[in-house]
């Protein structure tokens, strides 16, 4: 397999003015290509720090990847440095210098001089032309090793990544990559290792758990010379994970709970409300972000105050008195409230304490009810307890609790509760 | 100056999976403190390719941060290898241990077997308490050089970072750098750029726009020996940029607008109402994000079907049928009836097209309309066109939108509606 070191070049982003998302642009699809990042490298708009960097580069990777410092401005030096490391001259591209004085004059300006020397490119090389923007990259190879010069902007490198790049890679391109992600919710990450314990050893293909946003996931990854192949190696394993631990898992390459939710409403062709306090409508927010969602939603009630659970959705007044906002009564209550409301299928509120304060009772932050309301009858309330009240506390709770409130109606559509 | 190289570990980083903010946060930290980063580099869960990392790394700076790689599985080993890099042994600390089991008994869990050895640290560190999670990070130091190891997931290592890195990494900050951001809402970057041009090329303060999350703000950053003559010297230049855009400007160093909506409703004793279609739930999501907003926000109605505005809101029918969902006239009669149902002294209204798909008219996807109503008697609505129609529009235009909506809360309490 062939490998590949990304170094993105800019002052900017030690400073850590903006976030890195080339590096994760162009990881993303090498591994699709099946060609191994086997680092990332980070430099400033400093020639030699970059010398070195690439001199580094060049010698545990096969092909380099630069992105950033090729616009006119004295402190771009990329591809200059690319070229001396490589020992090749330049020469003006006319091609590249008539195109970049077209895109100039397509806004009305005169191109300025300072952006001549983006035309400049190695002998020898393949030029990369720029369709969103000025600065032409390049590819150039010596000794068997190749660097590819990217823009930074992340508009510009994907566009040259695809017309310009993929070709160019495919000479190395051998192997498939294919992943899959099982999404699981109700484990954590340490559990959900233990269970699947005798399946991370495996070499190709691999099983690697993740934590992601209070959930744990495994990444099933193969590697082959065709997809169909790589989905092939990848099937029993995946279906002895899926014996171990099926109970957890809501959906495979799923981007996230809500949208399983969403989408087995639409299978049943259900409808879910919402009634929310501590999470502030986060429930309903994350529902609606699945395209397609008002199919299976209309209405969200958020009752951030006793007083509107009680005027809106009907929650008992001595209740609230004498167990709180936050208890099993009154999350049973909200959810039935909003079902009665709405005239949906099913309904699920949430009741909690996200922290970082209290809410004046000996309740702990992190605290929550989860309600569950359906038209068949079915009522059912969860007590969740997240354990965490630091300073950063109350978005991890509102997300956890909302997440919680989502796979509640899942299990409830699975037939679970 | 101190130099320092960020390590950050894991495969995930190498796959494209993930983005590294860690990188990014951890760079904007350590130039505030007058460190400077040289170098980032990512390597994936390999003993062999970190341990030349380290060294690399060791070779051409004063200061290694890692992060990730301190999970409880079999190929989290950072810690591991950085000790084995640095010649220690390891021990079992057993605050740490009684800490973890604690986080596990709050939940109710017991703590598995394969967290201990996250409990394991090297012999003379100092140790990095981890509040938000497991595993605790640690700073060593051999020979003049120092490894400082951090967890990965985001929450956890901001926090620890704060907590404990920044008292330690205080013995290497000489000068010290001082920013302020100054936050706008309602004008576009280059526009931005174009109004306080002539601060831009400033050396020290200097001056930097930025664009986020369809709002544009400024970075002023001033280094100096000590807090107090940095801000010195920053107070002339933020005058004459106010001087320039104050209309636009929200908040210094204000996370969001969010932020700065709750704090004027805090300061005027006023509570807001919020009655959504397309935003779902996010504007009382972003309304209650900010800790004390009980204060201020009671409720929110999601009326995402139209027979919801109808039912709960009092939306006239006729007008639904003949304007449609999205418009003047709705987006005012939802703000009118969750004002009348909550008894809030404001409220705000939001009915659009998020899109990918349209709503079955002619309308644009990215259109919207924003009302507020409020107990004075004012009523407004603003018309939205975000100009967003693309594949990956549904999230840009909901946040839009919500912020829109906010800020329209913002201008009333400013008296400038």
């Amino acid at each position: 397999m062939a490998t590949c070191e990304i170094i993105s070049v800019g002052t900017e982003l030690l400073l850590g003015d903006i976030l890195n998302t080339d590096a994760q642009f162009l990881s993303t699809e090498l591994a699709k290509m099946g060609i191994g990042v086997v680092y990332q490298t980070t430099v400033g708009d400093n020639p030699e720090r970059l010398k070195k960097a690439l001199s580094i580069a060049a010698e545990r990777s096969d092909i380099i990847i630069t992105s950033g410092g090729l616009g006119p401005t004295p402190d771009d030096l990329t591809k200059e440095i690319c070229c001396e490391f490589f020992d090749k001259k330049c020469f003006l591209h006319e091609e590249s210098l008539d195109k970049m004085k077209q895109y100039f004059a397509n806004k009305n300006i005169e191109m300025p001089e300072s952006n001549v020397k983006q035309a400049m490119l190695p002998e020898g090389c393949t030029v990369f032309p720029n369709n969103n923007g000025t600065a032409p990259g390049c590819a150039m190879e010596k000794d068997g090793k190749h660097i590819l010069v990217l823009p930074g902007p992340p508009r510009e490198l994907t566009a040259m990544y695809y017309e310009s790049a993929v070709p160019y890679l495919s000479q190395f391109s051998e192997k498939t990559i294919v992943s899959h992600q099982i999404r699981t919710f109700g484990i954590g990450e340490s559990a959900l290792a233990e269970k699947v314990k005798k399946y991370l050893d495996g070499e190709n293909p691999t099983v690697a758990p993740y934590a992601k946003d209070g959930e744990a996931l495994l990444r099933v990854t193969a590697m082959a010379d065709d997809e169909e192949s790589a989905e092939e190696l990848m099937k029993p394993i995946i279906e002895k994970i899926f014996a171990e631990i099926g109970e957890f898992v809501y959906g495979i390459d799923m981007p996230n709970i809500e949208t399983a939710v969403v989408n087995s409403l639409k299978q049943k062709g259900m409808v879910v409300a919402t009634a929310e306090s501590c999470t502030g409508g986060l429930v309903s927010q994350r529902i609606t972000s699945v395209a397609g969602s008002s199919e299976v939603f209309q209405c969200g009630i958020v009752s951030y105050a006793n007083n509107i659970k009680h005027q809106i959705l009907g929650v008992n007044e001595d209740d609230l008195k004498n167990y709180g906002a936050v208890s099993e009564q009154v999350a049973s209550q909200m959810a039935q409230g909003v079902l009665r409301l709405s005239g949906a299928d099913v309904a699920v509120s949430v009741t909690g304490i996200a922290g970082p304060g209290s809410d004046g009772t000996n309740k702990p932050v992190g605290l929550s009810y989860i309600g569950l309301a359906a038209k068949d009858g079915t009522l059912f309330v969860k007590k969740l307890l997240t354990g965490h009240s630091g300073k950063n506390c109350r978005e991890y709770n509102r997300y956890v609790n909302a997440s919680n409130a989502l796979n509640l109606v899942r299990l409830y559509l699975d037939g679970k509760i």
